[in-house]
């Protein structure tokens, strides 16, 4: 995952918040130095801070930060500080909250989650905001989860549309004269598809939707054929039940996540003139 | 609000979702005609058809929906309807749910806002999602709430900071210098600063962080200054303590409704071969 | 108006003017430094030098000016001084001289019609050259005027074809609803139009096309009505009948200053191997 | 000179001036339908019709015009008819009045010039509105003149600085082995310099700053060593003296034409309801 | 493979070959309707027929063909047929046929390699053509090969300077870490690295630059280990060779068929004023 | 030629190869320094330096070379040496080697066709790779070739189809009155025509696919006619024929240069941990 890209898009959010500019910084625009604190205003696990320090580095004040990817902090944390002009400084302080309040928001979910999940992994799906996915992605993975295929042409996820169209054998097959280097997944809702797909050599079973029971008893019977396939469980799995999932799970993925995970509480306060 | 914008977003939302192409439907890609419908999975607030529609002119299916921007659907309801070869329908539908889910989120959450604020308009910040700010904005204001400001180039916002840099009737009088055009709201946090305020004649004035008491109080005092200064009170305010501040209120502005507010349950159910 | 957005445009004249390259100083590209002036041919308003050491920043020379926005300066003043290796200075010339001699015609143009208005300001419209509006714009700035809004998502400007179609209340009441943020101007060429404007509360009154002596009688009978109602007068007006309307106006916009003032004359004069 | 290309900028002029969208004619956007009429106000040479007309195609509007580029029209004239709903008719009228008013008074500026230019070329410069040089470019041609090369990729035209750097015999010398397939011309001030770029064997030469007399003699002496040569005059002509000049000249060059020719005096009126 | 990536490429690629506009057909642009012909001047198999078609879909020509992609063409046979006003059928010429005989010459050499190849799966390298990979990979698709990964974010490819600088099973363990979604896949260059890579249970082998007889020995101890592991050879292969590794290879890939096999002889006929 | 145009490109390549992140180096990112030298495997003529330096400088390594384009290098050569973090070092090294094999491998047949072509330059035409004609074109350059025009904007070609369908002398003089100053080239294939196109003044003449004794006599009577007039030759020409031609050549053009010389054999090594 390549500042590179990361860099790109933010530009992008910087002219989508700036526009032309900030006509009311301009006013003061002359003021040559200030400095920010961005504190946690609650406990959380930190995701996105090189992503946020990128935008000072855009604008062109500088930062530094004690914390790495996946750290826990505790509320009052001087999470980063930030230094330079006035307009660089109060021009990416929104665009850098909103980053890290974001990402970290997504990491302590996943963080909270993957303690229950035991040894299952959790992961993302593509439900993520548009424009944004690429570091729900990055803050998933951050906080100790997989981010799943990045979009549509990743991997071959065979969900139950293209089964109900052409058949699971047909389209794992023509899967697999397509490419071999991508994985095959195949979606299934019942214990005889994921022993279908089982037979068929695919790399991941997904099991969506189904009870735990019927997930453990798919579980068993898919790594008796081939104990190298990955089984994924997915459908509304949350706090409250993915201990019942994980036994019988390599990976359980989850919507919520990245759809719904609240924001952390942060602020960034400006000492002037000291 | 142009289409034309949102146009120019979605094709870039489709290239993060998609890249060089859906390697999975490609496999069926022979198959001419599929219908789907989008249903509703709870109660909610519509926001977001004619963009999600988009998703599906943009990939080449056709579409179609009885419900506007604002209304209430009851679990159950066919949001949406969409038809056309199967490339298409597949490779737009998580994008049109993505919008769809978020949009109507966030309207939902404006919607019962503004039922306990009365008469005063709740309002979104710049607390939005980097890269979907334009949806965030447009789902407040389909939901009933005031958009706010788009971006720093929009109007003068003079906040805590540049009022500590600068001073508040020096920033003010230079804002009305550079443009007559764009209103001219301050940002306070005491009784004294909203008087301050309001005797410079600006056009907003913010009250920051105070309790109810001091905000009735600022308010009947500006008001008395100059009845047309619109009061907008901000900071942490959410179901439980907005009918409070309510009363002494033009405006309410909210964080959480972009940043937090939880997607809604929708899905896409394929028709095909009947 | 932050650099970013100016530097983003100067980069696409750039592309405008070199294509894939200057396959004239190609030739000598081996030159390692020369200096440049860039001098007055006769006396003006200064309006662009930072937007044209841009554009030397942008393809590797070095740049440097005594002079700021809205300086007047004498024919033969050295304006800018330039240096670097052959192929940077020489390419950038042209596009840097284009921006100043249109900003300072502009701002030129501007300083003598506001030299006329007295207390009124004067203001741009969007009679602008496409894209190059935002300098134009600044150029006003720069000169003294103000540069009204940029375009048509900035403020609500409800022109007599909307009251034709929709009547004026009815589009102002919309206005209000839609967005409390952004100020509401309303189009009107007779006197009656104006008290009716001036009665539904609007924060701006334009009196287009309009003989001094109407403009004399609304803007009157509007302030008696509301004394922060600010009056714009438009159409046809220029520095021979200027003075009539100033008396009368806060504000008086004129499409001439951006479509056709003049351009100053200005050229850069090459120092080479002293 | 291809449609793609205009278009391509069209819609970068358009998102200039609409931004996120038209925030008041969004207003009334359920007005379904609406014809617009451009009118000229003056008498004029016509440049721009195609590329105002694509403005609508963009915004989705439909048009026609019975005019065609270098018509001389009278004032009242109906340039062109638009018909559309409301939204798109009056977002596209500024840009298309924008193009249209300063297309035409360049085409119109050239079109005098021309006739006082008897045999000889009026020719553009690159001293053209940054992001415009396209259609000023193209208006030159409409109005009958030759629009030069477009930027410094095109052809080889060693100035002033360049010979002062490497000499003229060098550069000419690499351009021709560098490429056989773009023209060469030679900028001079004196006569002598004219002949030594005569003798060079080069297409073009440049007379720049000199005298009536001058350039008499320079063009009969350069066409005595090669007719084919062909003589460009530059340097401050206009009506007033272009006379003197035309008749010892292939081509006159003129930077006012793109950079200080006033816009033509248009308005569109719009009919609705009828 | 989505035709939307596809057809952006195109469009880039046609302003780089037409600019501002194709100034010699413009000469003749009133010319309503010519046919053109793309005949094969050689035998050969067919790929990029729907590419070439989408550059006359953009220019604005129509177009027909009745061979698909994998097709084997006779010298003579009229590949496509095109029809159109003469700007977009001229302007469109040259990259529709360069699209053709780039693409058609990679798929003649894929053809040609995996007749020698039996079983084996002939495959694409990342020497590609920089701007045209896309178009590359596809071809090599369309010729019965697979296009490897299409880039660096598409699966863990772990090469000799991963394994030196951090160890082999260091890196594998690493990546299983970072996504469970992804092959990995180990590049070795001795028998005994190919068995250690075995054993960490990854997807594929690469064999780089070994014998015949290594490859043989290789290929027979990984299977014995874990039958589902991949073996891909590569290394020079070619016409003369790839018979002798291709009995104990899953896939051979190959470099020179993306970057020197030759373009297929092609052109195309103009038919006008029949 | 500038460095911009090319930069620009070469980010596109990386973004092409690069993707959201080389996830496989992205495991070891940690490893600070490391040396890579690209060593050329065969004997060629150079081509590429600069601009596969360029890829390192965009990465973030640095770079330096001891060579210049147009220098022949022997096998073994170190053409190149690259020092940075391992991040940038390894996903840069795919595309400079990718630029650096095809730039050099068009500059060895463009050099080797030179030297048999005697004192006729050998040109490139529009037969390049989509998306990369930028550099094949610089190649040509580097190799001792022309490389003729650049696209469909630069100059008047007038082909068969052109004469075909509206007359060699109506679009020569339509051409004439369209710019003065890009040069007119008429193709013909027989001379007659030649001596028809040199009759009406053009520029160049291209002698498409004739015998060379066509070619000889053609050349002679257009030469008679006029001796500044250049004759192309073009069509299959190549190392077994083009002695025969280029006694009677100013320029032969060869398509065959850019679309199927074989790329150059180079690779890099890396150095680490010394």
């Amino acid at each position: 995952m390549a500042d590179d890209h990361a860099r790109e898009e933010i530009r992008r959010f910087l002219r989508e918040d700036i526009g032309t500019g900030d006509i009311t910084t301009e006013l003061i625009r002359e003021v040559e130095n200030i400095r920010g604190q961005v504190i946690a205003r609650e406990g959380f696990v930190v995701s996105g801070i090189r992503e946020a320090g990128m935008v000072f580095e855009e604008t062109g004040a500088s930062w530094s930060s004690e914390y790495n990817p996946g750290d826990r902090v505790r509320e009052g944390t001087v999470l980063m500080e930030v230094e330079g002009p006035v307009y660089p400084v109060l021009t990416g302080e929104r665009l850098a909250l909103n980053i890290l309040m974001r990402m970290s928001g997504i990491a302590t979910a996943v963080n909270r989650l993957s303690e229950l999940a035991g040894g299952a992994k959790v992961a993302a799906t593509r439900k993520t905001t548009p424009g944004f996915r690429y570091f729900e992605k990055k803050a998933v993975y951050q906080g100790g989860g997989d981010p799943h295929r990045y979009g549509l042409d990743d991997m071959f996820l065979i969900k139950d549309n293209h089964i109900a169209i052409a058949g699971m054998e047909a389209v794992v097959v023509r899967a697999r004269k397509a490419s071999l280097y991508r994985k095959i997944e195949v979606e299934v809702s019942t214990k005889d598809d994921a022993i279908k797909a089982a037979k068929l050599g695919v790399d991941m079973i997904m099991l969506d939707n189904m009870s735990p029971s019927e997930v453990r008893e798919s579980y068993n019977m898919v790594k008796e054929i081939d104990k190298n396939i990955l089984i994924e469980v997915s459908g509304n799995i949350d706090e409250t039940n993915i201990a019942e999932y994980a036994p019988y799970a390599d990976i359980i993925s989850c919507g919520y996540i990245t759809h719904s995970a609240p924001s952390v509480d942060l602020s960034m306060e400006i000492i002037y003139g000291e």
